[in-house]
């Protein structure tokens, strides 16, 4: 195994039961201290998400201290943080693996392991999924705790409201743990924000036990039985209005705390103590992301929720300058142009669902405060508020990741397609996204969206044409428009092109060619490029290819100059090959009764797991060595037929 | 126009402004009678939903008068409710073609009218829908009001409290009313139902307020001081205590009430004081579903929810005794059948978002009350609950209408099929729906389900496969498993006949054919049943007729056959033609070298409006003569080559 900082006590602990056995309450500190230097030393050579880990270290060691994993159940919400949970479950020793292609999940993953108890991912799942697990151990008549740990920022999304609501109905041993430190990954937003806060800081209970008590001391003056009504007095308040005076109670669920989640041993002491207590409960512990590490409490908490690689010693990240100028973010492009467009434009507004500096609408947040609105993790409300919004003809853009929109596919249709609305979608990190695996790939949102009636549906292949997708989205009320464009880098240098409206359905001949089109979509299309390059130079072969730009409405005098030319055809797209541009070609065959061999390049009928987008590209069959392969079998076919 | 009982008053409102003008405030309760019998007699006659609009009809004429709608807008939540606003919005000489083909819409339709400012029909959009409105007012610097009215049971879904979430922490005109009836179409349920009984019965404040000062009464023995401290300690409850005792006001929404939601002067006077309220706020409404019609009052709710057509004097609801015993609804077939395989299978529960009646689920819920959810209205949360259950080796069957499945389309992903789970899918109201129209088409699942790995795609033509398809499904974990079924009525008068496992992806050939193949999934089949009959009868056209079972895994042996013998197919599928059956066909071809001439009849791509089932199948082109005309104009197409 690698060489990284393993304590003495860190070293004694495969799995939770070491922990359980041979590390003392004493000594539960010091492993606290062990176990955030190594994922310090960890995260800082290898990178990966690291704010929110550091940030449940005595929670996570004090859980599994205190809970008998994996028979009890702990289902981490989201799950970027269970990197103690991974350490102390039997893959410290491979932990420098993770995120890495073919290495261990950035996220909790039960085929990974057995106490990795459901696969996590996108927010605002745990509730749920651990009273599903309750309710089934209720009915099988298993003694079980499950534990479900949730973020402030994920308890802002309605699925989290859902499972509490059905929560606080079902006697279960359900344990929520919510994880406050004011931040999802971008400070937390919203009025449930502003509500944890005041009690954090108030304790509202105590409070007002303190004025009552007070004034009562006014009363005792009146006689010696006047101490004895106060309290009466305050048995009264307490008995009928505590019970109602806090949100989580409302909804029947026994709140506990505030606690301090980085004190390790009452942490310990309250949550043996929870065990003991039937029924839904909440136990609200105060954390603070990238805890005990002093360049991330100190620094910027959005740059530390996955800084890369820095250097553990000084706290500096580590940033490889290149040494000429690089082509943008696809992000930037769109945070960028954005502003531009709203500053001619001013019936644009931004969306985005806690997403500010992921798709880079901080930068209009900034610029525009009262344009540019931040609704916390709430991707249904992001698009149905959104649509409010272009009932009264603002022309909002709304950026959600694509496996995100998942999130709010009825909104799309029922609040914005079914009305025709104009609303901008805006789907950054379509298909694979790389490190963050299976659960974040955006894989199905052309097939998801393209049978959406009214729907146009575009992607551009690089950062010219998003610009002018976006200019061209907002320059006529054509209806809900979504563009869809990868994680990561463009390919051009001087992206800061003039805009220039695109019509509507209408792709692009990259190139000329005779034996063989090529028809992609999105950035994908660059390795058709690099492909083209290369067997033009070594096969003598002719190919064409066109970026088609729309899914929807496709381009149908192109797809006719391609048939009628072309009787071998590959589609490429970084999607799945189920519904999306593949299938709308075949379609458009079918209805013109065009004939010719189709190949389609695309993510295959599975789930994908994580590595760089290169290694999955390659892996998927849709890279530059694909498109290669394919082309080079379609044309033996050809030579085949030919001769025999 | 029809003759319908139009009271006095009610005659002389075609638009709210004579409502505002010619009504005085004295008249009111009056008009609520007229307008309370306008809807019961047309409804009575015409059927529709009735409970709900009979329950807010008070909040109708008061909102009405108060407010300058359209200029200030209001957003009725699910839209069932709102017969009262369509009636004084200009449509009550139109109100009998309601839900009728090509008449008006049984829910709030912008293109229909300004009045209607948003599409509704899904259930908890409004508060997102009225804050997107008032930050749009906001922005533009227009002065007005913005009204959500929100059911109870649709208060439970996730996206309300999304809504809730941010509409707290913007400034803005919106007011949300909170009708609560304790209904959905079926009881309500959850924790913040419990919550919202609570507040009504004790109303909290006032109790604690009426105790303490019981209590302070006995000081007062103690001097004259004692009422004044007592006051002192009161406001001193108030002012720290009140603001957090309760759950709205815990999401910074001022909350008023519990009002009576059937006391139209009152109701018009709160209004009109909360006109003048800045901020978000929320007014709490005590309804009765069906308010105002005795038998609606006293008999079951939920059966008055929709009663069809009734006699208005008796309120015996009439139902039509068929001759000879009719096949059962699908939906039935599926309640029965889960439990007879709950007996034999006690891994099976069974799960529904608020639709226990709907989709039959209740059978399940009398029979075995441990083994049956109503989570209330949460889709997402009933799929990720069902994924957790399936976690711990549970059986769950979910049954969620199709276009409601749309809203859990990111747990279906990320919460089942990406784990491989063990949930079983039951989409009822697949295809084309009848009088509620094109929010609740189930149009799209076959094609959004499709591009899921893992997923089973399955739909049985009858009632015999329904009940096979379930029993295979819960028989061996095959990972996710959908089987999706129509609206209404089967067509097997002796359906319970014995289970028998389907091998997964496996089609059958119902009828051999020479010239030309049809391929269905789903009772659709029938139409082409029909058309085949009667076109071999009359045009010496050989058909073969495939049914498919199953979109994913689709049984390519089966297509091996035809593709190796058919040159002319058509598909035939009760959804949308991008993406579904006949993609899946043409995909197949594709991979396979298969040419062939292929029309795909289904749901073409736009959004279809209300109608019978069977005038939406030949609006939509594909009914038995859109079949026989598809057949004719394929085999002249070939009999044109042949003379050509």
């Amino acid at each position: 195994m690698a060489d990284y900082q393993t304590g003495k006590l860190l070293e004694q602990i495969i799995c939770p039961q070491d922990l359980r056995e041979k590390i003392t309450e004493d000594d539960l500190p010091q492993l606290c201290n062990e176990l955030r230097d190594f994922i310090v030393d960890v995260v800082s050579q290898k990178g990966g998400h690291f704010g929110a880990s550091l940030g449940v270290v005595e929670l996570t060691v004090a859980l599994h201290y205190v809970f008998d994993t994996p028979n009890d159940k702990i289902v981490w919400d989201v799950g970027h943080q269970a990197y103690g949970h991974k350490i102390l479950t039997g893959r410290r020793e491979v932990f420098h693996t993770n995120r890495i292609y073919k290495g261990i999940s950035g996220f909790p993953k039960p085929s990974e392991s057995e106490y990795d108890t459901f696969a996590v991912g996108h927010s605002s799942t745990s509730i749920s999924a651990a009273l599903g697990m309750a309710v089934a151990s209720r009915y099988k008549k298993e003694n079980k705790q499950h534990i479900a740990v949730i973020g402030d920022g994920s308890m802002t999304a309605g699925l989290a409201f859902e499972g509490l609501n059905h929560g606080g109905s079902e006697d279960t041993n359900l344990l929520v743990i919510l994880n406050d430190n004011c931040m999802s990954i971008d400070p937390n937003v919203g009025a449930l924000k502003e509500y944890l806060t005041d009690i954090t800081t108030s304790h509202t209970y105590n409070k007002v036990k303190d004025e009552v008590w007070n004034l009562l001391g006014l009363i005792s003056k009146f006689g010696p039985n006047a101490q004895a009504i106060a309290q009466k007095i305050e048995n009264g308040i307490k008995s009928t209005l505590l019970k109602q005076s806090n949100l989580f109670e409302s909804l029947n669920f026994r709140y506990f705390g505030p606690v301090d989640g980085h004190d390790v041993n009452y942490l310990a002491k309250v949550l043996a103590d929870l065990k003991d207590i039937p029924g839904p409960k909440i136990l609200h512990c105060i954390t603070e992301k990238g805890k005990g590490y002093e360049p991330a409490e100190l620094g910027d908490t959005t740059q530390w929720h996955a800084p890369g690689i820095f250097n553990k010693e000084t706290g500096e990240i580590i940033k490889i300058a290149p040494k000429s100028p690089q082509p943008p973010k696809f992000q930037d492009v769109f945070g960028h142009t954005i502003v531009e467009l709203a500053e001619q434009n001013d019936k644009i507004v931004g969306v985005t669902p806690a997403m500010p500096s992921g798709c880079s609408l901080n930068i209009m947040m900034k610029a525009m405060p009262d344009r540019a609105f931040d609704v916390g993790i709430a991707e249904q409300h992001a698009v149905t508020f959104s649509a409010g919004m272009a009932s009264q003809g603002l022309v909002p853009f709304c950026n959600i990741y694509s496996s995100f929109m998942q999130r709010a596919y009825d909104q799309v249709i029922h609040d914005v397609a079914l009305q025709n609305l104009h609303v901008v979608f805006c789907l950054d990190r379509g298909g694979v996204v790389g490190a963050d695996g299976a659960t974040h790939h955006g894989a199905y949102d052309l097939a998801y969206f393209r049978c959406i009636p009214n729907m146009i549906v575009a992607s551009p292949i690089n950062e010219e044409d998003l610009r002018n997708l976006m200019f061209t989205a907002q320059a006529d009320n054509n209806g809900p428009f979504s563009i869809r464009y990868p994680r990561g880098n463009g390919s051009m240098v001087n992206w800061k092109t003039p805009f220039k409206k695109i019509k509507i359905g209408t792709g692009q001949r990259l190139k000329n060619g005779e034996d063989i089109a090529i028809l992609s979509i999105g950035p994908i299309g660059l390795e058709a490029k690099k492909a083209i390059e290369k067997l033009e130079e070594t096969a003598n072969i002719s190919i064409a290819h066109y970026d088609m730009r729309f899914v929807k409405p496709i381009d149908e005098i192109l797809l006719h100059e391609v048939f009628t030319k072309f009787n071998k055809v590959i589609t490429l797209e970084d999607g799945c090959i189920m519904g999306g541009l593949g299938s709308a070609v075949l379609e458009f065959m079918a209805d013109n009764n065009y004939q010719a061999q189709i190949k389609r390049l695309g993510i295959p009928d599975k789930f994908v797991d994580h590595g760089t987008q290169e290694e999955l590209y390659a892996e998927c069959f849709y890279d530059a060595n694909a498109v290669i392969t394919t082309v080079k079998s379609l044309m033996e076919t050809a030579e085949n037929k030919a001769s025999a």
